[in-house]
């Protein structure tokens, strides 16, 4: 039961704004709770996180926090013992601003890495920032417009539990792959369920959505997944409250696959009948980051072999050809590769041709050597990732 | 001693031309020796080799072979059973026109996945193919041209060790990443080596040469790389013999990352400082391998900030991001980031954005938590590679 809308949600109040980091778009935003809340996250599994990341963790290991801050345009990685400083400097800006203690805010920023952030100008926006505060969905989604990057759209969704209600926020297009926490999205509710439930949750959750999610194999060293309960709504069911939780971060994950940087295609692959789930994930992840499969995908050219190909990337497990099944499409119009229809040179590669023409490319790997599945999503391989790569900081 | 040049090797006779695969060009060579070699190679670790694989693997088994039959256009790969068969059609057609046992021969095929072979059009090329066979460097020149696929240029390196001549030729552009045996590639020497002693050496050179060289990491099904001694010469000196094969397969690597599917720059990364060979090898291949980082240099964008990201990539081992220094360049023009200069604010982006401007693009990164060494060559990432790959097969 999820809407793909921005709502309010009791208690939070959001803030979007220019502080002009680089340029007069949207690049600094705020929530804040009314009371403090309980949360949990995940965050970047690099060995090289930024320093909001370094901060974050710390602040959020009480299951505490009240509010976030956040800019784009800079992510403040490898930015030294000066970086560690601004990402304090924007959680005391922020609880001075609207009367909280700064290890209950939890610092972002996402942009490019290795430059200091201009830290005079963000601190010069929490000025009379408490007054621009709204608890409204205007407000909510000028909050989700600012923390956008090469983002094509702002990513939002909502849902329902019991009384309570869920609003996520994300954002995410490129330097994103799925073995890590995530990119950076928040989740805010009113549901009432607490910090040491939160945190295996919020693990669960990922492990379903965000981490199942590639655009181009490159680990964010900023990613974020924060989920804040502020308790006004009462206990929920917590099954159907994980539920919830759980179809709006996939929602989201595959709104940061199919707006990927340069991206026309969004790819789901499943791969079913592998022996394990080791088998069945590295297979899984060898497919959707072939850059010769993605490139086929964005040229709808039925070039099937490179999905055999990929699948034989992964050494360690043996694949027989006889028993491999490759479903592409869903429903009717399916097509399915095995032995028999390559032996009698029955591919109808016109047929694939049309499937791989849409806006979604289902593909299912049928290993034939067991009862282990798992699935990914991702997106295809385009020149206009290359141009949106090639030149960012120029 | 290497020279980039083709030379005939005593005993070899070799011959390129058009069997009509797909159209006119170039798509069918052998090369035969004038008595049983002494043989040995590595192959892929795909799990899923194609038919010629299969088959060259029986054959080279024995230490001894006499011929290379080879097809480009076409990989014979997922092809089931009749793929086998027709790997050794090619195979007697070749034994049988030049008089010597099938198992003597060496089949090979590069091209499309998935497509049977139009093996009565290669069967038709064995009549009069031992009056077409010549010992001379254009006979060996048009077998190097009638392998390519989408190779810029064909690939050959010649040298000398004692009395005894070294051919190497070689195709590869794409569906090339490292971890792996390596692209086709074949060396021809009138040197005695007896088998056992090649088979660990073309091993070590493997691991020196091809298995250091990435242009997009998928790995090939049909990777090949053999060295025939046939003998003629005399005995050599095994180290240097080791020493020019080896520098003459570094030679090809390199040819072959510098003419990746679209690529414009040859990329060499030098790992130092690693705390183990496993660190520096995951370190050095997650960066060569990283889209950012690759589009970055294609762009001559100064975004160090993605070396960062990509070091941090490999989860399982610390870096201190105090010690880390990246050298852009050698000698006199480079730049070294370290906490220092990058705390100072003090990285001359203008520096930094002409060494990456060049056809070659030198990078050091010293991790500060060793001794050990890793360096590997790749290529950028270019709009070229996506124009090449999208539309392969249509």
């Amino acid at each position: 039961m999820i809407e793909p809308k921005i709502r309010a949600v009791p208690g939070f109040s959001f803030v979007g704004k220019n502080v002009g980091i680089v340029d007069s778009s949207l690049d600094f935003g705020c929530v804040v709770a009314d009371r403090p809340c309980a949360a949990a996250g995940v965050f970047t599994r690099s060995s090289m996180p930024g320093a909001p990341i370094i901060v974050g963790r710390e602040h959020i290991a009480s299951g505490r926090l009240q509010a976030i801050v956040v800019n784009s345009k800079n992510a403040n990685v490898a930015t030294g013992a000066r970086g560690i400083d601004d990402a304090r400097a924007m959680c005391r800006g922020l609880s001075e601003a609207c009367g909280m203690a700064p290890e209950l805010v939890l610092p972002a920023s996402t942009g490019v890495i290795g430059r200091r952030l201009p830290i005079e100008k963000i601190k010069a926006a929490f000025a009379g920032l408490a007054g621009e505060l709204a608890d409204d969905a205007a407000a909510a989604e000028r909050f989700a417009r600012a923390i956008m990057t090469t983002d094509v759209s702002p990513k939002w969704v909502s849902g329902k539990v019991g009384n309570a209600t869920l609003l996520g926020v994300a954002k995410g297009a490129g330097m994103l792959e799925p073995n890590m926490a995530t990119m950076l999205a928040w989740f805010m509710t009113d549901a009432d369920v607490p910090a040491e439930l939160l945190r295996p949750m919020i693990q669960r959750v990922a492990d379903r959505s965000f981490n199942r999610m590639s655009v181009d194999t490159d680990t964010s060293t900023s990613d974020t997944c924060v989920v804040l309960a502020n308790g006004k709504a009462g206990p929920v069911d917590l099954a159907q409250f994980e539920q919830v939780l759980s179809e709006a971060a996939i929602y989201l994950a595959k709104k940061m696959a199919r707006d990927g940087e340069g991206a026309t295609k969004l790819i789901e692959l499943h791969v079913v009948g592998a022996q394990s789930q080791d088998q069945a994930r590295k297979t899984a992840r060898s497919v959707i980051n072939s850059p010769l499969v993605k490139t086929c995908i964005y040229g709808a050219d039925p070039n099937w072999g490179r999905f055999i190909m990929a699948i034989g990337k992964v050494f360690e497990y043996e694949v027989s050809r006889e028993k491999l099944r490759i479903t592409f499409g869903r429903g009717e119009d399916r097509r399915v590769l095995d032995a028999a229809t390559v032996e009698a040179g029955n591919m109808d590669l016109d047929a694939l041709r049309q499937l791989l023409k849409g806006p979604e490319v289902h593909v299912e790997l049928d290993l034939g050597c067991g009862s282990e599945a798992y699935h990914v999503w991702g997106c295809d391989l385009t020149e206009q990732y290359i141009h949106i790569n090639a030149h960012y900081t120029t």
